[in-house]
């Protein structure tokens, strides 16, 4: 199968594997928002990436699908809440829950999903307890990267070293997880569990680097929302920390003008004319690189779907 | 040991294992709430239970204070999010998170404290993936029960019976896992269990009939906050329902008059000039020797601890 077709399969089973969740009708409060989050059109990067860790003969698949499902649930339940507190209105073309409801209904239906993603897991019939040990410290590290994150915003001294730490924590953790927890299903040796968390790691911190790229860079019509704005409203992304570091006061200037409209072309022109596009471009790379290397000796049969799942995260454009 | 005693003693334990779960420093932004929250003065009346209920000399102590401590932090989270849905700015004579920091705050402390108490569940060591399980469809039942008490605010065709369905859930959910979850630690009978998921669940409603009582009789000193506010801001407790159903035009009047200013004794007079304050009593009274009958018969030894514990919930003041 080529690999692009295994991905389309893979991100059809878990779509359906999200629908078959048994979910009641009412109270329509509570199931009605979680419902229109799970009919989303996500990527399913996360529970790809669970498959494609998992796959071998020894794996259960309902075990495994029963992972990918639960990462896939714990990741909504955080955008969810995310959007609320970043006030962001639209998210993949959709209007996020809050913003089609209000905040206490999005609260409430990230609670919902988180304690669903739970139910699931524990269903498990081996090795639940490991499971869900891992799966719940990822979920407090995720916890742990949006505070940073809130702290950080506003913040003109946050250091590209504090805001990788932030990324690992926020991106990396979640993608660490989905790369180690089938290795923990198949009672695989601890090297290899934390081969594939420092694979899933860094593919997270390059992902949250070329995110940022996206962010300026990328094509708002498949973006589904406008651009510019996370910087507009003060959120120190990699490109900003750069910036403000290696050019203060033509930085602050851009910024100070910026208040008054969209400018999103000055934005561009600025990160690329003073090389900070590359470096950005460069950094990403290089976690890219250092994923493909942390399973280079790795004990398991399907680097190769592994290392195409990285190229496929370094080539998104939306 | 007198049971005064024993309460006492529990709830320093209960106090005592809150103060040890190990919190990291920072980010300050995610755990400074947290450890406000469990610094809090709660009654602990859940962990209690917990404690009460799985009192015999084949319970694994250790084990049995995970389940109390799990309890008691899911109980907070819900308060923490509640609060900011229901716009409560005290609670037990102390800001609420959202008041003292803000929404953004309070939706992560509530989302961290949530994953803290799954890692102590998942350390139990055995019976984790049971308890988990009935843990978590708990947790997913208060939603259900938040839900319905959002969806009925200002409704005013809510029935008594929806009222009850609403509160079994919000309240009584969490004080049955209180009761049953020590059983199933235990391995008892599915009999026992749900024995002891009655008796909880029981508790709860009487609790929670009770607490629309104090909401209007209680002293304003010992409940930390202004009273009557609730029904001012259009919330259904079981005395509006009464007088909605039995006086629709004398309390529609009462009603339009409230909205301008405090009139608390108003509220008082007309509950008790109306029978309603006694019907209501009397409901809360049903419930109790409900829960008191749910185990007459049932296999454990400390049936007077748990009929004084109901005592105890009965005749609260605050």
């Amino acid at each position: 199968m080529l690999f692009n077709d295994l991905i389309n399969f893979i991100r059809k089973e878990v779509n359906r594997g999200l629908k078959k969740i048994p979910l009641p009708k009412n109270p329509k409060y509570l199931y009605d928002p979680i419902r229109f989050i799970l009919d989303g059109s996500g990527k399913r990067f996360r529970p790809i990436l669970v498959h494609l860790s998992g796959r071998s003969s020894e794996t259960d698949p309902n075990s495994l699908m029963k992972i990918a499902l639960a990462v896939e649930l714990v990741h909504n339940f955080t955008l969810v809440h995310d959007d609320i507190m970043d006030n962001d209105y639209m998210r993949h073309g959709k209007p996020t829950v809050h913003s089609k409801w209000d905040n206490s209904t999005a609260i409430l239906a990230g609670d919902g999903i988180f304690a669903i993603a739970q139910i699931l897991l524990c269903s498990l019939p081996n090795r639940a307890n490991k499971i869900c040990q891992f799966f719940n410290q990822t979920t407090l590290e995720l916890c742990e990267g949006q505070a940073l994150d809130k702290q950080f915003e506003n913040d003109l001294n946050i250091t590209q070293e504090q805001y990788l730490e932030m990324v690992e924590k926020k991106t990396g953790a979640l993608l660490g997880a989905c790369a180690a927890l089938p290795a923990i299903l198949n009672n695989q040796d601890k090297k290899t569990i934390d081969q594939l968390s420092q694979f899933g790691k860094a593919i997270g911190k390059g992902f949250q680097v070329h995110d940022d790229l996206l962010e300026i860079y990328g094509d708002p019509k498949k973006m589904g929302k406008s651009l510019g704005s996370d910087i507009r409203e003060g959120k120190q992304t990699i490109m900003v920390i750069k910036a403000r570091k290696e050019f203060p006061k033509e930085w602050e200037l851009i910024i100070s003008n910026s208040r008054e409209g969209d400018n999103l072309s000055v934005f561009r022109d600025f990160f690329k004319n003073n090389g900070i596009k590359r470096e950005t471009e460069l950094l990403a790379k290089k976690y890219f690189s250092s994923a493909r290397h942390s399973i280079k000796n790795i004990k398991i049969s399907n680097i190769n779907e592994l290392n195409n799942f990285v190229d496929l995260i370094e080539k998104r454009t939306f």
